[in-house]
C-alpha cells in the first residue's frame, strides 16, 4: 500500500458516495413532485422521475457525455468518450474517467428532473421520453461543455459557477420555464375571467421529506464537486450550503409569517430549496455571511418571483422556476460581487468579485455566461418541444388530463382504497 | 501529497459525510412525527421541523456555538466562536474549525427536535420560534459546554457521554417533558371521567419509515462522534449501535405480544429508537453484551414510561420523553455500571464502570451529571416558555386547536384530495 | 499518524458508511412493500421488516454469523464466531471482525426481507418470526457458507458471485417463491372460474420512493461488497451498477409500453430493481456493455415471470420470485457468458466467461452452484414452514385476512382519518 493508492482511493469512495447522495436526489424530486401536484398525477410525475434517471443515464452513456467532456473542438463540443470510448486524456483526475461518469450523470438527471415539476400534470408521456433524450443528450451537454470543459469558451473567458447555479439550475429553470410555457397551464388553474384559482398540494408530509432529502443529497452534490477528497475546501463548501439553505428557509418563514400572516408551508419548502440552490455557484468561493444574505435573499425573491409567474398566467406546478430559474441566477451574479479571492484561487482562477477589489470584470463575465445558457436553455427547449410536438402531441388530451394522467395514461391510481377493489362481505359470505 | 494532507482530507470527508446523516435525520423526525399526530396537524409539525433546521442552524452560527463551544470562563460557558470568529485555539482537531461547526450544528438541530414531538397539535407557531431560540442559543449550549467542552466543569469531574445520551437526549427529553406539562394535554385526549383516549397515529407507515431514517442518521450520530476517521473505535460503534437499536426493537416486539397481546406497532418504532438513546452515550465504551443488555432494558421501559405518563395524564404525542428522557437517562447511567477500561482509554480517560472494578465513582459522577443536565433542561424550558407566554400565547386557541393547526395556522392541509377542488364533470362540461 | 492507520482508518469507515447504507434499505423495502400492498395491511408488511432488522441482527449476532463466517469444517459450515467470539484468524481483513460482521448483518436482513413481500397480507406474525430465525440463523448462512467464506465447497469449484445475485437474491426469491406456495394466494385473488383479480397497488409513491431508497442503498451493497476502500473497483461497480439499473428501467418503460400500450408503474418500479439484482453478481466483473444487457434483459423477463406466476395462479404480492429469483438467476448464468479476465483477477480468480474465451466451465460451475443455493432456499424454507405449522399456523384466520392484518393482528390501521376518532362539533360544544 502506497501513498498513492491510499488517496486514489480516498477520492474514489469519496467521489462514489456523493454521486449515491446525488441520485438519491432522484427520490427527494419524486416525493416533492408527488406530493405538490394533485393526486390524480403523483403517478405520472413520478414515472417522470425515473424516466429522467433511466434515459438520462443511458443517454448520457451513449453520446451526452461525450459531447459534454469529450476532447473539445473549438470550444464548442466535445467528440470523444461516446460509450466511454476514444481519447480522454485531457481529463486529468485521480479517480477513473467512468467514476467521473458516474457523477456527472448524476448532475444531468438533476437537469431534467427540475424540467420534469414544470410541465406535470398535463405533458405526454411518450413526448416527455423524447424531450428528456434531446436534454440529456443534447441541450445540456453542449451548454456544458461549454461553461466546465477543458477548452470551453465560456470557461475560457473565466465565468465561475462550482456546483451549477448556473449550468445546472439557471439551465433546468429557464428549460423549465420555456416547457411550460410552449405546454401552457393546466385546465382549471386560470379562470376565464382572470382569477387564478389554487391547486392545493395533494401531499404535503410528502413534499416536506422530498425537500429534506434533496437537502441531503446536496451536500454530496456541493461538496463532490471537488472531485478531490483532500480538497481544502470541503469543508468550507458543506458550511456554506447549510448556511444558505437555513438562511433560505428562515427568511421565508418570517417573509410569508409577514406577507400572509401565516408561514406558508409549501413556500417554506421552496424557500429552503432556494437558498441551495443560491449557493451551488459559489458554495467554495464566498464567505459563510455572504452565503447567509445569498440565502436570504433567494428565500425572499423564490416568493415574488412565485407570485409574479402566477400573476403572468405561467403555470409551473412546483415552483421550478421560481427555484431553480430566478435562484440560479442570484447565485450566478453574486460570485461576480462576493467571490473572494482566496478562495477562489485554484478551480476559481483567483478571481474577485466587485466587493472584493476585483473590479466589474467577474460580474460581467458572469453575467454574459448566465445570459448565454439561460437563453441556450430557454431556446432550445422551446424548439425541441416544437419539433416533437410535430410528431407526438406535447400536451395530453382534455380527457386524460381531467381524468389524470395516472389513471389515463398509466392505467393506475396513485392511492387505492381497499373498498375499491375487494367487497369484504361478499368474500366473507363466500368463504362461508 | 503528503500523509498529513491525505489524514487530514480523510477526516474532513468523514465528518461531513456524517454531519450530512445527522441532517437528513430532520427527515427522519418530519416523518415520524407527521405519522404519529392526526391528519389536521401533520404539516403543522413539519414547519416546526423547518425551523428547527433553518432557524437552529442561523442561531447556533451567530451565538449557540459561541456559548457551547467557545474559549471557557469559570467551567461555566464559551465565550468566543460568535460567527466563528475569535480565539478557537483550544479546539484542537485535525477538521477545520468551520467543519466541526457544522457536525455540533446537527446536534443541536437533533436536540429541538425532540421537543418538537412534545407539543405537537397545540402549540403557537410563533412561540415555538421563540423557544427554540432559546434552546438551540441558550439552553443546550450551555449544558453541552459544561460537559463536552474544554473547561466544562461536569466534563472536569471525569462524566463520559459520548454520543449524547444525557447531553443530547435526556436534555431534550426533560425540556419535552416540561413544555408538554407547562402546555398541557390535546384537547378530547383525557375525558372528564379520567379515562385516556387513544389518538391513533394518522400514517403509520410513514413514521416507520421515519423510524428507519433516523436509525441510518445515527451511525453517523455515533460513529461521526469520533470526529476522527482513523479512530480505532469506529467499527465497535457502528456494531454497539446496530445491536441496541436491535435489541431494542426485538424486545419490544418480544414484550408488547406479552402485555398486550399483539406487537404494537407504534411501541415497536419507539423501542427501535429506545436502543439506538440508550446507546448513545456508551457506544464506544462498552462491549457487545451490554450494548444489547441496554437495548433491551431501554426497550421495554419505554413502554412501561409511556404508560406511566398515559396514566398520570401527561400527554406526549410522539413519545418524547419516554423515548428520548427515560432512554437517554439509563444510557448514561449504565456507562457508570458498564464501562470497560480498555475501551474508556482516549476520550473516555480510562474509567472502569462498577462491574469493571471501578467502584462507585463513575456512577456517582454520571448520576450527578444527568440530574444537572436534566433538571436544567426542564426549569430552563419551563421559565423560557413562561417567559414567551406574557408575549405570545404558547398554546393556540381552542378553535384553532380543534379545526387543527394546519388549516387553523398555516391555511393549508396535509392531504388534499382532488375533488374538493375540481369538479372534474363541470369542467368537461366547459371543455365542450 | 502512519500509512497503515490511515489505509486501515478508511476501509474501516467506507465499510460503516456502506453498511449503513445496506440498512437503509430496510426503510425502502416498508415502503416499497407497504405501498404495494393493500392499506388493510400495510403496517402489518412493515412490522415484518421491523422483524427482520431486530431479530436478523440478534440472530445473526448470536449463531447465524458463525455458520457462515466461522472456521470451517469440511467445506460445510462455520464453527465458531458465535457472538463474535473463538477463533476468526481465517478473516484476514484490514477492518475489524466486528466490522465485518455489521457489514454481513446488513445482508442477511436484506435476504429475510425479499421473503417478507412474498407473504404479505397472510401470514401469521409469531410463524414469520420463527421462520426469519431459520432463515437468519441457518438457511442463509449455511449457503452463503458454502459460497464466500473461506473453505466453502462451492466456493471451492470456482463460483464467483460478487455481491450475491446467487447467494442473496437467488436464494432469497427461491425462498420467497417457496413461501409463497406454501402459504398459498390471497382470498380473491384468484376467482374459481380462473381469472386473476388485480390488486392494485395501495400506494404507489410510497412504492417508488421505496425503489430509489433501494436503488441508493445498492451502491453501498456492491461497491462496498469490495471491503476495502483502496480496491480497484469500486468505480466501476457503481458504473455497471448505475447501468443495469438504468437499462432494467428503460427497457421495461419501453417494453410495458409496446405490450401494454401504457408504462406501467408497478412493472416499471421493479424493472429498476431486477436491472440491480441481475448485476449484482458481476458488477466487479463484467463490462459496461455487458452491464446495459444485463439489465435489459432483466427488466423485460421479470415482466414475463410477473405474469408467468399470475398464469400459474401463484400470488407473489410485490414480485419477489420475478425481481430477486428470475434476476438473481440470470445475473449468476451471465456471468458464465461474460465474466472478463482483466476483472476477474484477485476476487474472481481470473475465470473467463465463455464469450472470453473461457469455455463452457465457469457457466457449469455458476450453474451448478446457482441450482444448489436456489433449491436449498426453496425446499429449506417450505421444511420449515411445514414444521413450523404444526405448533403455529403460519396463514392467519380467514376473519383476520378480511378484515386486515393491521387492525386484525396488529390492531391498528395504516392511516387513521381524524373525524373517525374525534367529533369535532361535539368538542366544540364541549368547549363552549
Amino acid at each position: 500500500m502506497d501513498l498513492s493508492t491510499l488517496a486514489g482511493g480516498l477520492d474514489t469512495i469519496w467521489v462514489v458516495l456523493t454521486a449515491a447522495m446525488i441520485l438519491l436526489m432522484e427520490g427527494g424530486f419524486a416525493l416533492l413532485e408527488a406530493g405538490f401536484v394533485r393526486q390524480k398525477n403523483a403517478v405520472s410525475i413520478i414515472m417522470k422521475v425515473f424516466v429522467d434517471i433511466t434515459f438520462g443515464a443511458m443517454v448520457f452513456y451513449f453520446f451526452g457525455f461525450a459531447f459534454m467532456y469529450g476532447k473539445d473542438v473549438s470550444g464548442l463540443i466535445g467528440t470523444t468518450g461516446f460509450m466511454m470510448g476514444g481519447d480522454l486524456t485531457h481529463i486529468k483526475l485521480s479517480i477513473s474517467h467512468d467514476t467521473y461518469w458516474l457523477f456527472q450523470c448524476a448532475f444531468v438527471i438533476a437537469v431534467i428532473s427540475i424540467v420534469s415539476g414544470a410541465v406535470a400534470e398535463r405533458i405526454n408521456f411518450r413526448a416527455y421520453i423524447l424531450y428528456t433524450i434531446a436534454m440529456t443528450g443534447l441541450i445540456y451537454p453542449i451548454a456544458g461543455h461549454w461553461v466546465w470543459s477543458v477548452g470551453g469558451w465560456i470557461g475560457g473567458l473565466g465565468m465561475i459557477d462550482f456546483a451549477g447555479s448556473a449550468v445546472i439550475h439557471a439551465l433546468g429553470g429557464f428549460s423549465a420555464l420555456a416547457a411550460a410555457l410552449f405546454i401552457g397551464p393546466r385546465i382549471g388553474k386560470f379562470s376565464e375571467n382572470g382569477t387564478s384559482n389554487i391547486v392545493p398540494p395533494s401531499n404535503l408530509p410528502l413534499a416536506s421529506v422530498g425537500a429534506f432529502i434533496l437537502w441531503f443529497g446536496w451536500f454530496g452534490f456541493n461538496s463532490g464537486s471537488t472531485l478531490s477528497a483532500t480538497n481544502s475546501s470541503i469543508g468550507h463548501i458543506a458550511v456554506t450550503t447549510m448556511l444558505s439553505a437555513a438562511a433560505g428557509g428562515a427568511s421565508c418563514i418570517l417573509f410569508t409569517m409577514f406577507r400572509y400572516r401565516k408561514a406558508d408551508p409549501p413556500m417554506v419548502i421552496n424557500g429552503s430549496l432556494a437558498g441551495l440552490v443560491g449557493i451551488t455557484a459559489g458554495c467554495a468561493f464566498v464567505s459563510d455571511g455572504v452565503a447567509i444574505l445569498i440565502g436570504v435573499i433567494c428565500g425572499i425573491v423564490m416568493v415574488v418571483a412565485t407570485e409574479y409567474l402566477e400573476s403572468k398566467k405561467i403555470d409551473d406546478p412546483v415552483g421550478a422556476f421560481a427555484v431553480h430559474g430566478v435562484s440560479g441566477s442570484i447565485g450566478t451574479l453574486a460570485l461576480g460581487l462576493f467571490a473572494k479571492p482566496e478562495l477562489t484561487e485554484g478551480v476559481g482562477r483567483g478571481y474577485s468579485g466587485l466587493f472584493y477589489g476585483g473590479g466589474w470584470q467577474l460580474l460581467g463575465i458572469q453575467a454574459l455566461g448566465l445570459v448565454i445558457v439561460s437563453v441556450w436553455g430557454f431556446v432550445l427547449t422551446w424548439g425541441a418541444l416544437k419539433l416533437i410536438n410535430r410528431f407526438i402531441p406535447v400536451r395530453v388530451s382534455r380527457d386524460e388530463e381531467l381524468v389524470g394522467l395516472d389513471v389515463g395514461i398509466h392505467g393506475v391510481p396513485a392511492y387505492s382504497q381497499d373498498h375499491e377493489f375487494i367487497d369484504i362481505d361478499a368474500l366473507r359470505r363466500e368463504s362461508k
